[in-house]
């Protein structure tokens, strides 16, 4: 299975390697990145996104600038420590994987505080690596828990926007199934919406999928409907920006409307999503702020004015799909399913935690 | 009310002048047509589009280029005439519009076949004014019946690609109700779709409206269903370009997404277009052959490339509303409601026809 990664180690390893994503679908352009000032820059060109890439990239980038910096003195050390982290997290700072992971470095270097800089650069380094390896797990569980729903034969799905293993650090949340279908010889296609204003649909999740040999068919948004309608969809599986209490999914705008024709005709509506995006403190989706993009995404947005210059567009990032819509949220803890509020909450309760953690799923194929 | 016109008469009668559609919105210029072969390329680049509009122009051209060419011998400005009609005919073969409206002109010159050209001149000029002003009462009627079907109040609609002034050669089929609205002083805002691939919506819609001064809000299609769960809609219209036996509608591709859409959120959904439209011949929606447009549409609409370049597309031009999810059609021979199989049969019906032809609409201002 050849599924492109969104960021690697150079092979000697002196350098953070992202898949330049706004360069995607034209030129396949990897970017070397050598400390956390230029990974920044990057986050915030975009040229990595999805929040879990961007907090495998960020952690990456500042193990790699602390293992240049351990010739210095332990003070200065630490200063630089402290100020390529800072730099990390105002690079998005509504990103909240970005700062969890920069945070999770941080305190490991705070528990070697007395140690040599460059006793302390390798544990930031190790722990740089296992939130890599986690996300992959991550990704990987997630794939294997939707995989178990869906229907025998070959199954053709609609997916939304991109999450995918450009989004993470590993074979992405809503299209990890697909990956892990195809490796194991399963008839797979996958229809992708092209995702306006950005199209992250046609852009990048065609890409990944066409590069890893799956079966791909790009639609534009607004042909969704007739797709369904022709009996040419047998589920809907999506990402998830955050998930309330009550099940409640918000997610790239045009993710509500998805999930009413699904419903309509028929069709599993299936959101999956790493465990971080389950929220227990959010109530229900009203709950959840939903950001406005700039309206020239929409008025020219592939470089040419599409639209009178100065009309109003009212663009909202995403939408918040009721829960009464989905037939089962897949994350790696496990599947939740209807009434999810307490589905949900016997999956994240602390306990539940604890014993998910203590065994670890078991592939199919075998692998942990 | 400053609605733009899709094609006029040069103010000195020597030319054909078109909006040119394919610069819009960011340049607004109107090209001279001189004679049919000139338009028949127009036609063929979509610098003029829209059934209603395309016959009219074409007849206009038609009539111009007899015009000047009334110095002839008889039989060479009857070979003059076939040969532009024949050009006119194959610019768009699929037009029905087109073919009909050059039709009637020949038609006229047949039963004028002994008259000097100047005559036959001056006969064809005047049909091809009648059909612009039978083209522009037709918009007229359809808005003034829309009209009464608009609830009391601000009304706030959606609407997909473009049935406006820009593709008639009048106010428009379901954007007459709006600019009538507007004209009265009613208070109404039009939420206008993008429109993917062409961008109808954004292009040529929001231009249109913005430039009548009605107000317009734009949104990519995706948003539609979170606008209507926002409460911010209160009725969707939307054009035809058939409508079947049945009531079925066959119209731009996503109309039907959003039919669904509008039926679950409990909001109307108006189909208005020209009787033209109405093909009691075409049993069901599912008679009705979907043309399938350029993948390049989707992979590379706007010069650049937005998906790999090799990537399988689906890409419908149209897409079929069953009748279930209408709550009227709208017509210039009336409305009709469900069932709509004894609705039209009972406008359509040949001395249904003769009646409404021989009591004009009144409309609320006192014009016929």
């Amino acid at each position: 299975m050849n599924v492109p990664e969104s960021v690697r180690w150079a092979a000697d390893a002196r350098a953070v390697e992202l898949l330049d994503q706004t360069r995607l679908p034209e030129e396949e352009r990897w970017i070397a990145i050598r400390d956390a000032a230029a990974m920044a820059t990057a986050i915030r060109e975009m040229r990595v996104r999805g929040a879990p890439a961007i907090g495998v990239a960020a952690a990456m980038a500042l193990a790699l600038e602390l293992a240049y910096a351990t010739s210095l003195a332990p003070a200065e050390f630490r200063a630089r420590l402290e100020a390529a982290a800072a730099t990390l997290r105002a690079a998005r700072p509504t990103a909240v994987n970005l700062a969890w992971a920069v945070d999770r470095l941080v305190a490991v270097a705070d528990a070697h505080r007395d140690a040599a800089p460059g006793v302390v650069a390798c544990k930031v380094w190790g722990e740089a690596d296992r939130i890599r390896a986690e996300d992959r797990e991550m990704c990987r569980r997630i794939g294997e828990r939707a995989l178990g729903l869906f229907p025998a034969g070959v199954v053709r799905l609609l997916t939304h926007c991109n999450a995918g293993a450009l989004a993470t650090g590993g074979i992405g949340t809503a299209l990890a199934a697909v990956y892990l279908a195809h490796e194991q010889g399963r008839g797979v296609r996958v229809y992708v919406r092209e995702t306006r204003p950005l199209l992250q649909g046609s852009r990048l999740t065609a890409w990944e999928l066409s590069r890893a040999g799956v079966p791909v068919t790009l639609i534009v948004d607004s042909a969704a409907a007739a797709l369904m309608a022709a009996g040419s969809i047998d589920l809907v599986i999506v990402g998830a920006d955050r998930i309330a209490a009550n099940g409640d999914v918000a997610n790239k705008v045009g993710t509500y409307g998805l999930a009413v024709l699904a419903a309509h005709h028929g069709i599993p509506f299936y959101v999956a999503a790493p465990s971080s995006t389950v929220d227990l403190a959010t109530r229900t989706g009203a709950d959840i702020p939903i950001e406005e993009r700039d309206p020239d995404e929409v008025r020219r947005g592939f470089g040419r004015v599409t639209a009178p210059p100065t009309v109003d567009v009212w663009a909202p990032a995403f939408d918040v799909t009721p829960a009464a819509l989905i037939t089962a949220l897949v994350t790696d803890r496990g599947v939740a399913r209807p009434p999810y509020g307490a589905s949900l909450a016997a999956l994240f309760a602390k306990d539940a935690l604890a014993a998910a953690e203590a065994s670890p799923v078991v592939a199919p194929g075998g692998r942990a």
